[in-house]
């Protein structure tokens, strides 16, 4: 695997998609019309957690330019039990419906109660006022611990407390193993809600046929989760259901699930027209999931040699309106990248009444890492260990298991951590009221089902269609791998991402699982092409396939009879030799988990509170990176948004559960000015599935980063921090007991 | 063949893309628009023939709304040997880029000579007037006579001749078959120029991304040929080009060429905004192929027992401005259906100053057969035989070659001959002044290449994409072949024609060769996925796939150990079975030509010269009609447009080639209330090639109505008639002798 030369995997080769992007010309989700298009708003709830007691709709459907309205009414009341989701991810359609329109209750400030189409945007929003909608409002659940409560108010009241689920791990002997610890830390730590805050807002556009067909053009990480869901909540045959995913303006996770797209469909349906909804940024925060707050303890203990004895966990994990929290993924990340002989963990998904959450980024992990990562770096402090050392005594490696008992193969954590260890950052002197941090990441990475066509056109050139939207350099990637497998110049090859109608089943872009499992589609496709360019040669020369060579984009004869017969040779005569050449691949992929490590001074002014990072490395293997650049940007990406969810980042509700910042003024992401330039180290320790041995890596490099920036200034400020964001308030509030 | 029991082919299930249709909900070429769109229109020249000698825009590109206009000096010059087409039908690129904006010389009344972008189509038509062309006007040639006169003006003095090509076929001994013959009939017909007159004029938009990869939305026949032709007329990479082919309102041949697609282009490419084009009717008369007008000259020689021992013929037809008459296919067809031991053929492809004509249904064929099977009525009646005892007698059949030395296979002649003559209709009394007409055709039909995937999703229903656009029912067409391989409900395959980037090539929908071809990518795309589900039920079985058959939908175990397994089952499971099931289908097919004969009653006023079809019966060898109702519906336009060139329709040009009648009030097309029901028999004499012994079906119906009607008005009229239209006028010229 390794001492494979590539040609075309691992260049930096130009981005298909990277003119039309910066120069506004990309269709994005809103940038799609069609005649005679209506267009929707949503009324939303003025209440954290209320009873709907009735709504009139009747006034705002008289008014000029009103063509409908509906409620939850309109949408099949779906029954509990109608549960979907992949392999340990339960999601029930009905809290998805739900949450796209309130039944019964509404159960956070901002969620859906009704939906108007109308002949503009403003006759729509202006209808949405007459809409009378009588509430009983209840007491809302604001924090964890109130939803823990006993005498709570519960949200679903058919489920009996507000405890969705619970999982328990354990293994070895917990107490024996504290009992041989020399060190032992336990903290709790809390995180609050943060937002992935794509740039682009939710948007679709849908037309019904006459015969029930029905077009949706939208902005998703999943063409077909949007056809599945979708046909589910509106109760119609998934066949009649085709979505055009278009040109999408970040997802981060927070776009694998259903708002207006079911609410369009149905107006479309009522209407006869097509519909377009579009989100404020207001309805984006308010509205749309955000990342799971969370209240996590962690204990650890390590013997002399600063080897883990034992170590256990209580994960609580926001999940807002509806059950669905990452509180799995957490306990499946949080120990895993460690040896830890002896364990418990349990983790609960708690309903409350804030908007339901979504997945974000390597969901559950950074968080979790948070908690272990900042006990870690105590214990380092403790014990006299380097931090880097401590993580390599404990490194897991292949041949070990993780908590959920699964038999890991090789993550390359030594070679990660023996980089961070020589890399110049870590041995840098650090100035006045700086710190330095060290964190590392763990995420298990997804597999799933993708597919893949490829197709030789008669001058040679080839085009690869995926139904994956590309997110993160997806096409780039496609065509390099087609490049490759073809010996074709990456030119030649033209990567798009197709409607549902077009392709195979393709599982959405998402848990870092796309260039992996997609690319090894495209891959198992191109060699299907490579095998039917040796025939059609072969045929040719009248020599057995299996004698022909294919390198370098030629064909190469067994004897020295005949002269090699290139990609364009053999595509030109197409119509001779059987016809098009078409190549698919499938499968069901087996992704291999990513780690990795990030190293962060932090400098901080103890006047006022405020922090800055000012400098940042984030080492990660990769497996193999099939696009560096595209690698490196996820990093940067990852360890920006990281930055953020450390520093400033925070869904701030007043008392009665309305959010009161939801707005990129007063919700405090990080901008270019507030962060160094984020240094990159690429490791490549090859992924034992994948035919490049690439790994996922777009959800790694939000891990470290909480606990990265939270050790280094627990360091600078000589105080350990538990809680996030560390805005400079709570710093300053923090190193108090100090200063007086 | 023809023992295989179809349990869904064959059947008339309902068409997937009617409701849409007939509800006006189905997008056409002008029913799609983008953001930021400009409008295009177009200059034309007032000239049949003339030198430009400047072209002065600068005026017009400063009126309010006017972001640019081009000339031919906008696209690249192409040299005259860039040649390309199909097997035989060679195309001059240069020609379909001077006819797209004429360079050196406008050569029609009508002729494209600049384009405007602007804001709105109002403002784009509007700067039209402002542009200022010089023209050296030159004598225009507009009949076929003065065409091959010498000394008549040369279109192309490059060419030295108006003659662009002549093709010469013989066989035998001419003379000595004339020799042995009893009766020799010889006349020459003479038929104008016609439009296929679909209902749906061209359209399209044209989006260039910054990357210079060009989005084409428009009503075309063929994506591919669109992709291809395009790239070459403006000189761009046609990889960099993908083509969305709409909803088509009806083609006929008419929509495989280029008009408007290169000028949006370059529009679009200049101005950096989206250009849509939309022709009007009076555009699409003046300024699109129409159907070349003809002159030929048969005679035939039978002996005493109606044998034919020879024949010849010149065939004469009209290109228009450039070359590229079907006078190639006039020459295949004239004489293949009857065996015709001594023979000459010669064929001519006349340039004159009209507009370039086009492919028009089963090119060349029906004013071949006009002037065959008129001079075969002459002879029934000369010799006494019954007309269609004459032409059984002289059918060709399998193993018999055809004037162009194709060794045949069975035609299906014999039963579509005994059908005709035991159909009630042709032993039907006739009353007062109605005459019966009887008329055979042939069209060879075209095989090309053709790609097809279908995909199984997780619910068992499968999606058949395809990259042919659907004119006369594909889509129902390839459902029927899924649903058969797969053994599944026709309600649960959909069908699908999609872009460019997401299937293989594909040959144009044309040449009655898509549910042959297509049809056949689709079946070998089927059985691929059946396949696929073989043996992922013999995994789970574990047997040997080759143990497992496939039945209704359900894998059937070896033995009587386990369950048979549905489609739906294994569908679901695919995740665990080795992901998506993807099929795919590509070939180079061969046809198998159609045969038909029409019968055909009219009644003539004789006062005035009217004559209307009373009834009309169509009888054609289908192969396999795939779908009945879709057949009988080709049969039924087919005949309908015969009659119409036979009856009325004709380009009317004045002394200075300005076509007098472009519009559908003066250009007289029949209309439903015009024409009978026309009956259908579908024969079925399998096609040899095809899985399902399907033969196209689309263009034969176009190719016996001429002579049809011809020989019916001859019998009613008392008067041999050689030139078409029959409109009253023409008929009362005719027998005029006989009533003074």
């Amino acid at each position: 695997m390794g001492e494979r030369k590539f040609r075309h995997i691992g260049t930096r080769a130009i981005r298909p998609d990277g003119l039309d992007k910066v120069t506004g010309r990309a269709s994005y989700g809103a940038d799609f019309s069609l005649p005679g298009m209506l267009h929707g708003a949503v009324l939303r709830s003025p209440h954290a957690h209320a009873r709907i007691r009735s709504i009139d709709t009747r006034a705002a459907g008289t008014l000029s330019g009103v063509r409908a309205v509906i409620t939850a009414r309109d949408l099949p009341e779906l029954s509990p039990d109608q549960m979907g989701g992949i392999e340990g991810h339960p999601v029930s359609y009905r809290d998805i419906s739900d949450n796209c329109l309130a039944r019964e209750k509404v159960l956070y400030h901002g969620h859906a109660v009704a939906a108007v189409a109308a002949s503009s945007a403003e006759a729509a929003r202006a209808a949405l006022g007459a809409i009378r909608v009588e509430y009983e409002v209840l007491e809302p659940v604001l924090d964890m611990d109130r939803a823990l409560e006993d005498g709570a108010p519960v949200l679903h009241g058919d489920r009996g407390s507000n405890v969705a689920a619970k999982i328990e791990l354990d293994g070895g002997d917990l107490e024996g193993g504290y009992a041989q610890a020399e060190h032992v830390v336990e903290r709790e730590f809390r995180t609050p809600m943060v937002h992935p805050g794509y740039i682009e807002p939710h948007a679709c556009v849908v037309r019904v046929g006459e015969d029930g067909q029905i077009v949706i053009w939208c902005c998703t990480q999943g063409g077909f989760m949007v056809r599945q869901l979708c046909a589910i909540v509106c109760a119609i045959d998934p066949a009649k259901v085709k979505v055009i995913p278009s040109e999408i303006g970040g997802g981060f996770g927070g776009k694998t699930t259903l708002y207006l797209e079911p609410l369009a469909a149905v107006l479309a349906r009522k209407t006869g027209r097509p519909v377009k909804m579009v989100m404020t940024r207001e309805e984006v925060f308010r509205a749309t999931g955000p990342a799971s707050g969370s209240r996590i303890r962690v204990k650890v203990g390590i013997d002399g040699d600063g080897r883990i004895t034992a170590a256990d966990s209580d994960i609580y994990m926001e999940a807002g309106a509806y059950p669905g929290s990452p509180f799995g993924a957490a306990a499946s990340c949080i120990f895993t990248p460690y040896r830890v002989p002896n364990f418990r963990l349990v983790a609960y998904d708690v309903v409350l009444n804030k908007p339901k959450a979504g997945a974000y980024r390597a969901p559950g992990a950074p968080t979790a890492a948070f908690a272990m990562e900042s006990v870690l770096d105590e214990l380092a402090e403790r014990s006299g260990l380097d931090p880097i050392e401590l993580r390599l005594r404990n490194a897991a490696g292949e041949g070990d298991r993780a908590p959920t008992g699964v038999k890991l193969c090789d993550l390359g954590m030594r070679e990660v951590l023996e980089a961070a260890r020589s890399h110049p950052h870590y041995s840098a002197p650090l100035g006045p009221h700086q710190g330095r941090g060290v964190a590392c990441g763990y995420w298990m990475n997804a597999g799933m089902q993708s597919s893949a066509n490829v197709t030789v056109h008669q001058d040679g050139t080839a085009v690869v269609a995926i139904g994956n939207p590309d997110i993160g350099g997806t096409r780039a990637s496609m065509a390099l791998i087609v490049a490759e497998e073809l010996g074709v110049p990456y030119e030649r090859v033209r990567s798009v991402v197709v409607d549902t109608d077009s392709i195979g089943f393709s599982d959405m872009t998402g848990g870092s699982r796309t260039t992996v499992a997609t690319g090894h589609a495209v891959s198992i496709a191109a060699r299907d092409i490579v095998d039917q360019l040796r025939a059609r040669a072969a045929r040719i020369w009248g020599v057995d396939p299996g004698e022909v060579r294919w390198e370098e984009g030629r064909a190469l004869p067994p004897d020295g009879e005949h002269e090699p017969l290139t990609i364009d040779e053999l595509s030109a005569q197409s119509g001779a030799l059987g016809g098009p050449m078409l190549g698919n691949g499938s499968l069901s992929a087996q992704a291999a988990p990513a780690v990795g490590l990030h190293l962060c001074d932090v400098e901080l002014d103890p006047e006022t509170g405020v922090s800055k990072v000012v400098r940042y490395t984030a080492i990660q293997n990769a497996g193999k990176a099939i696009h560096p650049s595209y690698v490196e940007g996820q990093m940067q990406g990852g360890a920006s948004q990281g930055i953020g969810w450390a520093l400033n980042e925070e869904y701030i509700f007043d008392a009665d559960g309305q959010m009161e910042n939801p707005g990129f003024l007063d919700y405090r992401m990080p901008v270019a000015s507030d962060l160094p330039m984020i240094d990159t180290v690429i490791v490549e320790v090859p992924s034992p599935y994948n035919p490049y041995g690439a790994r996922g890596v777009g959800e790694l490099p939000i891990v470290p980063p909480l606990a990265a920036v939270a050790n280094a200034l627990s360091h600078a400020a000589g105080t350990r921090f538990t809680e996030l964001p560390l805005s400079p308030p709570r710093v300053l509030a923090a190193m108090e007991p100090r200063r007086t």
